[in-house]
């Protein structure tokens, strides 16, 4: 094993998805990642469903090469513990429910003054301060409160994005803060606290929506399928029972996609249609003309066409499309990692530098790991109850 | 300015979305991060609309805190100059067309031999290799690819998420990957190639639908603004005109929902709706439940009883929502960039560290810097033509 973060101990007082997904790009990378769960219950995913042979879906997705320790953290010695894993840890992050790591004892001010070169990660929904910051955050609320599920559906049909990208987000923004935050302690020695609100890592998704709301005024409307930003631009029924996606990103596209994909020149010629702006505004009739089209021939052959025009063009998978992916499979993005229950398959993380070995990966039973680490970590005796004096 | 990146110079061969998220973070960070853009029309993103007081809203999102230089990379002269710059660049990050980088030269194998200590981001839609790689690839075509798309929306009506994922993933792991491989160099010297395809991000983050359908194999639903593991969750109308989302996590909360909120022990005690797997199958009914009591409620009283009982709860914003959010204001999210047509507001990025003093940042007009950057990194006159022979 031979990763980057090789050395790096991480400490995750974890649960459901953000934190989960950053520490586990942490272990791809070499990291080891000690998984501090709750005895008993543990990560509440775990019981999410029991999908992957008993195991859930969520879980395993999330928290392969970890290692997992029950602590009960409420408990004098387990506490004490924590604290003998924080002495050498490089790393600890929490996405615990607003105020817990206060009331565990564990304020992120305390262990940056206790750890001065741990690089501390407190994940809320909200952020500290402000009128929400005790409120409960789940991807849809945070999703909802920043305006993702109005600009995705149909009008009047909002929807949340089926990837839950609040979640998602904030464990890449949480990871790589952290990897900043080693790059610069390296040539510091000094730790770092980083916050990070899911509300602000959507908020910062919305980028494009902010601006064009705050100088334009207008909503922006979901498309479905288009885009809200160019036209024509969609998903179309093909022939043979399967849908195509294709459409346009500019002027010269717009040209391409009449003259050589449709045949059609009179359009490509046709002032009504010769800049974006305007294809969006006649949206619905140039989404007419391009179903007809599609709806006459089979993917292949629309997907061989579009290719020949230099028109961009994609198949509508479902999930099954996506475990079935040609691109996939050629590459060798699948291996098998371990679990409780046996291997299973899992995907190559995205983003590896070439000889980066990433870690094999092992998803681990509740508290599999919780001997070894009080073997390996503990400086005192179990029960012992002054957590104040460390060496 | 104090940022962990202060010091880095990263190069730019970028458009639209993926790269010029990336490099824009790294630019937040205090990196020097220079656009190099064609000469006469730039980032095609500059061109996408006129929102902004003439520029168009997602150039302004993405590109402030660069420096713009306008090169010819077909002329000798220029093509000479991002030699130079790249004897003194950190990190060079590219998305631009399938092959584009083999034509002017700077395929990422002869660039990692050239210049050893360069970490070299290759961005593309489907990776290299495999029967896609030539294609084109944009933000919709790659979430219809990977499965985003049929998870959103609703029953036989997908939807691509407005926030475009694909995209901001892949700019995500670019970003981290950068400064995973910028921690490495610290201690080997070396630099890396990171290769990262579009397709592998939407992936990734589709990894629990992937594990649902590989051991269930049920393709799962789109369920609007639901949640397709849990129920009751979803958006529901107040009696106030305004909409509120809300819902249950687990049957502890599902519990506290129909006790303390609905004040109907009867349904908490129902063995019908016992557990998340029944409350799921039973979707629609508890829906309507839900959705007459918030109907008879405002937002307000609705979001006071469910903070009261544990219940998390938000409110459906659409963008302008999200403008006014009072807790993005509360906590000074807000600040103003500088820009072509003066000041103006963005929000601060999420995952800074206390301490971390983000760029003030300044949205480059075309080649704004093409004469600065010229004298400052040009190591031979102008039309130069041997490229091959550098110092």
């Amino acid at each position: 094993m031979s990763g980057p973060l090789d050395g790096i101990t991480v400490l995750a007082l974890e649960q459901a998805i953000a934190a989960p997904l950053c520490t586990r790009h942490l272990a791809d990378l070499g990291a080891r990642v000690i998984k501090v769960e709750q005895p008993g219950t543990g990560d509440s995913t775990r019981h999410y469903d029991r999908t992957v042979r008993g195991l859930a879906a969520h879980f395993v997705w999330l928290n392969h090469g970890k290692q997992s320790a029950a602590l009960d953290l409420t408990a004098p010695a387990d506490h004490d513990l924590l604290h003998d894993l924080l002495e050498r840890a490089d790393v600890i992050v929490s996405n615990l429910a607003p105020g817990a790591l206060d009331r565990l004892g564990l304020g992120v001010d305390d262990l940056a003054q206790r750890y001065p070169r741990l690089i501390i990660v407190d994940i809320s929904g909200y952020g500290r301060g402000g009128p929400l910051d005790h409120k409960r955050a789940y991807d849809l609320l945070i999703q909802a409160e920043a305006g993702s599920c109005t600009i995705t559906g149909l009008p009047g049909q909002p929807a949340k994005p089926g990837i839950p990208i609040a979640d998602i987000g904030t464990a890449l923004y949480a990871y790589s803060a952290i990897l900043a935050a080693l790059y610069e302690r390296e040539r510091t020695g000094r730790g770092a606290v980083i916050p990070i609100a899911m509300l602000d890592v959507v908020a910062e998704m919305m980028g494009f929506a902010l601006n064009q709301v705050i100088h334009g005024g207008v909503e922006p409307e979901p498309v479905g399928m288009g885009s809200p930003m160019v036209a024509p631009y969609g998903a179309y029924p093909t022939a043979d029972g399967l849908t195509v996606v294709l459409g346009t990103t500019s002027d010269r596209e717009w040209r391409r996609l009449a003259t050589d994909l449709l045949h059609r020149p009179d359009l490509a010629a046709d002032p009504r249609y010769a800049h974006n702006a305007d294809r969006v505004r006649e949206r619905t009739a140039l989404d007419e003309i391009v179903g007809v089209w599609c709806a006459q021939r089979t993917l292949a052959e629309i997907q061989q066409a579009a290719d020949a025009a230099g028109i961009g063009n994609a198949r509508l998978n479902g999930v099954q499309g996506l475990v079935e992916h040609p691109q996939l499979a050629a590459r060798g993005r699948w291996r098998d990692i371990d679990t409780p229950v046996g291997p299973v398959p899992a995907l190559l993380p995205p983003g590896l530098a070439q000889g980066w070995t990433v870690a094999a990966g092992r998803v681990p039973a509740l508290g599999a790991d919780t001997d070894a680490i009080r073997t390996e970590f503990a400086s005192t005796a179990p029960n012992a109850a002054d957590i104040g004096v460390r060496p």
